[in-house]
């Protein structure tokens, strides 16, 4: 069989990991989860499908067309199979944990299924990782999300330049809206800040014009923006969402100083949902974001809200932009190790390779079977090239 | 909302795991994988979907009307979530990693689906955690997975007394194929003898009557098994399994003197596969069994055969055997705690709970977020009750 053979036995944007990759992402995956336990983050772990309904409530209604769906043969009704796992997390708080006290601090890693890939993700499974602190809102809980996203890539070794990329969706809107813009032109004007399209500004009021054109010009470095935005009269609405994120921006670079911190404060697509800020994190020279997150409504399903803020890292991201995991030392144990001894070596941190046939040269067989070392004459030794 | 409804949110058979469970799962599957590597097993980590005629190969033929089926949008072809891990691993042995020298030893722990939940495992997803130990036959690599699976249920902390029942499903067979029996006879006698029905042995020849009588009745423990097994006149293939299985029996009295060994010559059900020996592995007073395994044929894609022998764990039925995980600890860290101070704690191993906003009484607080202690003038303290 071809290799192109094997690679065809998995349905496209589906894969296999293998040594030493599957069990570094594993190691990468306990490392963030144990950052998020530090922080007081307790984990949850919904099931894998559930209702497609439950699925697609609240920031789940823009991921509906990416869902595996199937039909329950137990209850007769549509299930899906999660794309994201923070509606589900949000329907843990808001049901199952709805009598815990406030603020809830609740962690995940699981895996997410997509119908569908992109262009920067053309993997259809991978991993999330993320947390959600419920039912507060103020700057304190935003810093205390994006710093510990920073800190989680820290602890998992990674060390590339890491941006963060703020953007306020509910800003333009607000603008938007004060302005008294009909709907069409609103979402002309979002449409032009999303797509950084100042051509699409033609034709809005001039007053829109003015202030969106300051808008786009505003998005890069976060002092530059922040500058920009300062010197705009906005509604009261925006002026405190402003205010937020520059709260946002002091904290972070107070905390994390070698961060790049941008803000682009049109960008509104991945971010629908939010009611305050949203981020991104990107490393340089890594294809994909390594996460997102931002604020938003947490809605139960009796329709009350409480407030949230949180972030996802998309695991596979992560581990392209980190370290190629070291090549595992194991110590061949020739034919006839007693069981003491092995035992010895492994409570000391080995991993052995047992021999479970008489071999006429140890050594080849330790060199055949790829362990770096042997245990001859009651030591480990390594295994000659 | 009732907690009947908030229940009644998720299909039967899925639940969410909240604190502490669910990180008390996610530390016994480490726990076992690290068990896993520490003997050379080394991770792999198959795709949750994939084309269903893969997953319906070899052992998981039997598997093939308990999976979720899904049409893959991009190749319009059937797809089936898995619900077993050991096919998966094994076309990964035959296919990405068939170049890799033998034996090849890999490991695996994740999520799996079934439709239907049976009646000692209602659940429909559980996780799955085991190994493969692929390309070798000998009592060697048999007992090194038998004392691994006994290895890894201790390192998570298992306490209870474990009883490995070994069955020899190839037995009845060869000695039906010996005596000439019909196979209409000899699957009465196959049945008769997994379901301990002596009444269903009646109408079998007097030959066949009497030894399938003694095999009935040597179901019990190894010793007087193996005693009433050794006693019979039996077909070179049913003796050569019968001196496999003694002598896994000795390798498991050496290695693991503590453990109840069982022998039930006539199971076969769930067996169906198993070239040489099976086992599953049951704890006193623990609903459903804690893991099976046993030996078989590992088919390639080009239909080539590998001698393997393995084991697949059930978490969830381990977790039910684990004593319960103890309350986790958290530190309060009162509005104003400095973030070195907050750090150095972290460093420290504690798990610290930051106030968002100036507290009027930070021992209440704490008390109220169900934090365990407080840090308060530079140390930490217990919250008072």
């Amino acid at each position: 069989m071809t290799e192109y053979a094997a690679r065809a036995l998995l349905p496209e944007g589906l894969q296999d990991e293998l040594p030493p990759a599957a069990e570094h992402e594993a190691a990468v995956v306990a490392q963030l989860v144990s950052a998020f336990a530090a922080h007081g983050y307790q984990r949850v772990k919904p099931p894998l499908i559930e209702f497609e309904e439950s699925l697609t409530q609240g920031p789940g209604a823009a991921q509906g067309t990416g869902m595996f769906r199937l039909v329950d043969p137990a209850s007769q009704r549509l299930m899906a199979v999660r794309s994201d796992m923070t509606v589900q997390v949000a329907r843990i708080a808001a049901t199952r944990l709805r009598n815990t006290a406030r603020p809830l601090r609740l962690a995940y890693a699981g895996q997410v299924l997509r119908v569908k890939g992109t262009q920067l993700r053309p993997e259809r499974q991978f991993t999330q990782a993320g947390v959600e602190l419920i039912g507060t809102r103020c700057v304190a809980a935003d810093a205390e999300v994006v710093l510990l996203a920073l800190e989680s890539l820290a602890a998992c070794g990674h060390a590339r330049p890491v941006t963060v990329d703020l953007t306020l969706p509910t800003l333009v809107p607000a603008i938007a809206a004060a302005l008294g813009l009909p709907p069409a032109l609103a979402q002309q004007a979002r449409d032009a800040l999303d797509g950084k399209d100042a051509g699409e500004l033609e034709g809005l009021p001039a007053e829109a014009f003015r202030l969106f054109n300051i808008l786009l010009e505003a998005a890069g470095p976060a002092d530059r923006a922040l500058a920009a935005l300062a010197g705009l009269e906005l509604p009261p609405d925006a002026r405190a969402g402003v205010a937020e994120l520059a709260g946002l921006v002091a904290e972070i670079r107070k905390a994390a100083p070698g961060v790049m911190v941008t803000v682009d404060p049109g960008e509104y697509r991945a971010h629908e949902y939010h009611t305050g800020f949203g981020f991104t994190l990107l490393a340089t020279g890594v294809r994909g974001e390594l996460g997102r997150g931002g604020r938003y409504d947490l809605v139960g399903p009796d329709g009350g809200t409480e407030e949230a803020v949180g972030f996802t890292l998309y695991v596979d991201s992560l581990l392209r932009s980190l370290p190629k995991p070291g090549a595992v030392a194991f110590v061949y144990l020739p034919f006839g190790t007693g069981a003491d001894a092995a035992r010895a070596l492994r409570a000391a941190g080995h991993r052995t390779v047992a021999a479970l046939a008489p071999e006429t040269d140890a050594m080849a067989e330790a060199r055949r079977l790829g362990c770096s070392h042997i245990f001859i004459e009651g030591a480990v030794a390594p295994v000659a090239a």
